[in-house]
């Protein structure tokens, strides 16, 4: 038997009148306190009436008779009679709104709209279009494919190939609407040890990543195996002299090589002194 | 004077030890119940050490005093020195782990780990490498480029220009480790009346997007002024084809012109079977 099979399993629903993603967002968050215990997640989102309350509840009753213990349920189900339906099920409801919208009428004094889905659901053609705009500069501007656009960047990641920019610069557009564009060093910039003429000019703008020579071969090797570009000296050298021009133009600079991508765009933003926008 | 300066002012700090973006989703969430108030964000994540956590309390004491009102503070801090430090500002302090974390421990008989960051903070190295290599093979197969990597996709998006496939697939993929392809629907295609031959074997993989011509037409002006593409005549035509073409194979399909990426993909998620991986 696996050590999965050994652990205790609980099921676990993220139930939404819209996306999920705020309940499942917490609910993950608080659930990676507990060690020993294999989690089962099911979303169900879209809860938007009695009768999609009433099939969520019996999923719910169903998982409990299953498993012999009552499900975790986490839920930003706003609307009273949906609310109402999913809380009488055989689960522990954990209800995200209850615990905070209350003091938090009292100190701003307002009451609350109980408007459902607020989070990621309504749309707003303004921000859509803005986070959009961001991604397909992202892309237009990626790997270095051209610096003509340089001026409209809130920030230019560099770096060497492979240590993360795409994903980082993606994940900026998307979620924050940030224009990110990326360029990555290569052996010519690094042999002359000078910022390429097309970056200098945006020294302010400028980010840099680094990661560790091993865990670069590793994803390099992956790519293209046994190649001069996945070899343990070519990698080496790409990464010690990166960091040497970092340091000599004032660059800041993070190493990936453990960071998942929310640290490395957080760290990035915070850098910039840029906040972040909520959509 | 504008609306937004006729509204009274809040500043609202989301304080963590990792990204902030645990704390950032509730207050947000529950932010958006409040209409009537100004919020101001601010993040200030990887609060971990003493001195942060001091300087953390002196920004929200500034703002406290600069507003005339205590801010808000929406902290997943972790460890009990700097919460302590955080706690003791003149905000008003919202503990996330408090809230929930006691009953949680109570129902599942077990200790919560106290740990830092664990939501969006600890790396490891197979997720990491899963999200990239997703969000690679969306880019690769991104706008029908090719469709000899089918196989491995587990959602193709189909639909016309400008639909919301590319951004959809790319939150997919760095979200949630899908693997998505997209396939814009060509005016032969839609022509024929029929499924693409690359697509037609993946039938059961195929999601629609859709979109309200107005929308369409407004977004492909705006890329290509005045052209054929952008004519509402040549809009009205590929929508319409679109769709028929959707019923016809029974692909299911989604009206994205209201729908926000987080929307769209959880109801891509939703109609695929496709359970959320966690990241």
């Amino acid at each position: 038997m696996s050590d999965q099979a050994d652990k205790p399993r609980r099921t676990v629903f993220f139930v939404s009148d819209r996306t999920g993603i705020t309940a499942e967002t917490l609910g993950h968050s608080l659930l990676t306190q507990f060690d020993g215990i294999e989690f089962r997640p099911v979303t169900v989102p879209f809860i938007g009436t009695k009768d999609k309350a009433e099939s969520a509840a019996r999923r719910i009753n169903e998982a409990a008779r299953e498993e012999g213990a009552r499900p975790l349920v986490f839920s930003t189900l706003i609307t009273d009679e949906c609310r109402a339906i999913v809380k009488a099920a055989d689960g522990m409801y954990l209800d995200f709104f209850d615990a905070f919208i209350g003091p938090l009428e009292k100190e701003l004094g307002l009451t609350s709209s109980h408007a459902a889905g607020r989070a990621h659901g309504v749309f707003d053609a303004e921000t859509y279009t803005r986070r959009i705009d961001a991604m397909n500069y992202a892309l237009a501007n990626d790997d270095g494919i051209t610096t003509r656009h340089y001026d409209r960047a809130e920030v230019i990641l560099v770096g060497v190939s492979r240590s993360g920019k795409t994903p980082t610069c993606l994940y900026l557009a998307l979620h924050y609407g940030v224009y990110a564009a990326n360029y990555p060093l290569t052996e010519d910039d690094l042999e002359d040890g000078k910022l390429p003429p097309g970056l200098d000019q945006h020294r302010k703008k400028l980010f840099g990543l680094t990661i560790d020579p091993s865990r670069l071969q590793d994803i390099r090797q992956e790519r293209r195996p046994d190649s001069r570009y996945a070899s343990i000296r070519q990698v080496n050298y790409e990464v010690r002299e990166a960091e040497v021009l970092f340091r000599r133009y004032g660059v800041p600079f993070l190493n990936t090589t453990t960071s998942s991508v929310e640290e490395i765009a957080t760290t990035v933003l915070h850098s910039a002194g840029l906040q972040r926008r909520f959509y």
